[in-house]
């Protein structure tokens, strides 16, 4: 079978390839310090006796297990860490789709395109369920879509591509959806750490036996390179997520673990608030100027993507190439997310020169 | 469905739990140093900037693609840098099963345990072809085993368990077959620089279109921990194996990628050697205690295992729990791998404590 290749690392090699100045507005790479203690981790890890080298447990090191365990209040034998947040949601969306009860996949759109591909390549067939037009989750939607043949509904909160965080009792309600259809639902919170709102509730508080949450490392310790993060299964789903998880990837890296359990002790919380009031500011900067430019876009409440139209620019391939050739700047085409942004352009504000991107795009749509 | 878990988790639990003192030969875990240059590859790593923090390439990083394809002799673009070779066994065996031209798999016995668990994962029948007594590869066998529902079959050499290093010749020959029928062949050469006796030649060498070849730095390196392999596919699976891998893992750990990449650089030849050399001593010493005691085993010609069968004391799991619990030595049950070596346990020779062991064994089938 031919697979849908995500976009992103498509957009970043026609990057890579420029010989002029782009300012990179493409992919979620943090681009901040990480806690200084992971840096420490790394050091103290090159120093282990060489039985520290080899395989930990298949689940994950007793010690970062305990950890998210305690954080999250939940038992440590639900939690199975991960080759980052992408296997997590690879692990949820196969115990969903595995268990042979319809193949529907519920997917938002817009929608990170990781998941539509992640279901076909599972057997899976993906139907879109639009968001609102704020990007909060449209429960009537979902409930008309929902059929004894769904095996799966994923969200994604906060969200990429739209900002949105999504109200607690609406994921609530899909989930109790879900129960209703005997489908599961994963839910994706990798950008737990970026609630610009301070109305983000994780679905770890609704009680059921229907809800997988994913989550990682990547963005709250700035670390999209070192691939740790983890799902948190009903106690009745756990075992064979741990042996999948086993039959493909053996185990998950133990320097990359170490170093983030020392990361996560070394990480306060104004860490996290600082990242936070980071991007709130480029938030301010980079909508000011999309303002003075005459451009829509939204105001993200989480995660750190703004979406912006440009009268008669639709969000195509083509179109993003052609702004990284004569504007500078790199996004994403809003048609890698689905229908309905396909009119957008989305820009990661994860770059300090978000003020001048904003400028090299007003001057180009000028 | 239910996934076979291997059985090396389990009894490393066991032994984990238990309050004796029991000499580990369970999994292969080298226990002698990596190269002195990996651990520096970390600490250089732990000082970068942070951007090098970020998401490698989906397929590896370009100096470490680079350097593999360089030492085997491949376009870089055939490589894809997996989560150890178990994602890489995982990408070469999905590309086989979802071809969608066959459901069967033809597997060795005595079998390395992930492969019936990935097959089956995936999809696949698996049939077990018998190993010549002396491990070697049956090809008549597979003659008549395969046929045009036959979409994969996985070889190992040098061969865990058995310790057989196949002739090339009859690698070749199994590779024409599955060529003559449509099918793929992925050769796991995870053991290839514990080649003891110096005839191993690697699968690439063959001119074929249907064969897939993984390997990884695990064992050659003693870092089972880190989780760094590849798979080199023939160029025609190499995207779609690769989009399978991104939308799996995203990516490879990149603090380990970096940590192997200045290790492959530190490692000459005596650094294997010295590792090959450890080898042969400890299976002198293995295998004359186990002389002494009067069991029959398996000499290694390659990789570090050694099978040995003791009279009236079958290899089941039962047994190695009893050998752990009253003789405080540690193996794999012979059951593990198939029927062919039911009878029979596996050591694994990375333990400084070999002599021990055999010892302790002498003395308990006393």
């Amino acid at each position: 079978m031919e697979y849908e290749e995500p976009k992103f690392f498509q957009v970043m090699g026609y990057v890579g390839e420029a010989e002029h100045d782009v300012v990179d507005m493409v992919s979620g790479n943090p681009d901040w310090e990480p806690p200084e203690a992971l840096r420490e981790g790394l050091r103290e890890y090159a120093e282990f006796e060489p039985d520290r080298f080899q395989y930990p447990p298949s689940d994950g090191t007793a010690e970062l297990k305990a950890e998210i365990a305690d954080r999250r209040g939940v038992d440590p034998e639900r939690v199975v860490i991960t080759n980052g947040t992408g296997e997590a949601n690879y692990l949820g969306m196969a115990a969903a789709l595995e268990r042979d009860l319809g193949d529907e996949v519920l997917l938002t759109d817009p929608v990170y395109p990781y998941y539509p591909g992640k279901a076909r390549m599972l057997g899976g067939d993906p139907t879109f369920v639009p968001a609102n037009r704020d990007g909060s989750l449209d429960v009537d939607a979902y409930r008309e879509a929902i059929s004894d043949d769904t095996a799966l509904v994923v969200l994604n909160t906060p969200n990429n591509p739209t900002g949105a965080v999504y109200d607690h009792a609406n994921v609530e309600e899909v989930v109790r959806l879900c129960e209703e259809h005997d489908a599961l639902a994963v839910v994706d919170e990798v950008y737990d750490h970026f609630d610009l709102s301070g109305t983000f509730e994780s679905a770890l508080t609704i009680d059921s036996e229907n809800r997988i949450v994913t989550s990682g490392f990547s963005k709250s310790l700035a670390i999209t390179g070192f691939r740790v993060g983890y799902a948190i299964f009903p106690e009745w789903l756990a075992e064979n997520a741990k042996a999948r998880h086993m039959l493909v990837n053996v185990a998950t890296t133990r320097p990359g673990q170490h170093a983030v359990l020392r990361g996560l002790e070394g990480a306060d919380a104004a860490y996290y608030e600082a990242a936070r009031e980071l991007i709130r500011e480029r938030v301010d900067t980079f909508t000011d100027a999309l303002d003075a430019a005459g451009a829509e876009y939204t105001r993200p409440d989480g995660a750190f993507y703004v979406m912006a139209r440009f009268d008669g620019y639709p969000g195509t391939m083509a179109n993003v190439e052609r702004l990284i050739d004569e504007a500078g700047v790199a996004g994403m085409p809003g048609e890698g997310f689905g229908e309905a942004y396909d009119d957008w352009l989305r820009f990661a504000l994860v770059t300090p020169r978000v003020e001048e991107a904003a400028e090299r795009l007003a001057e180009f749509f000028a």
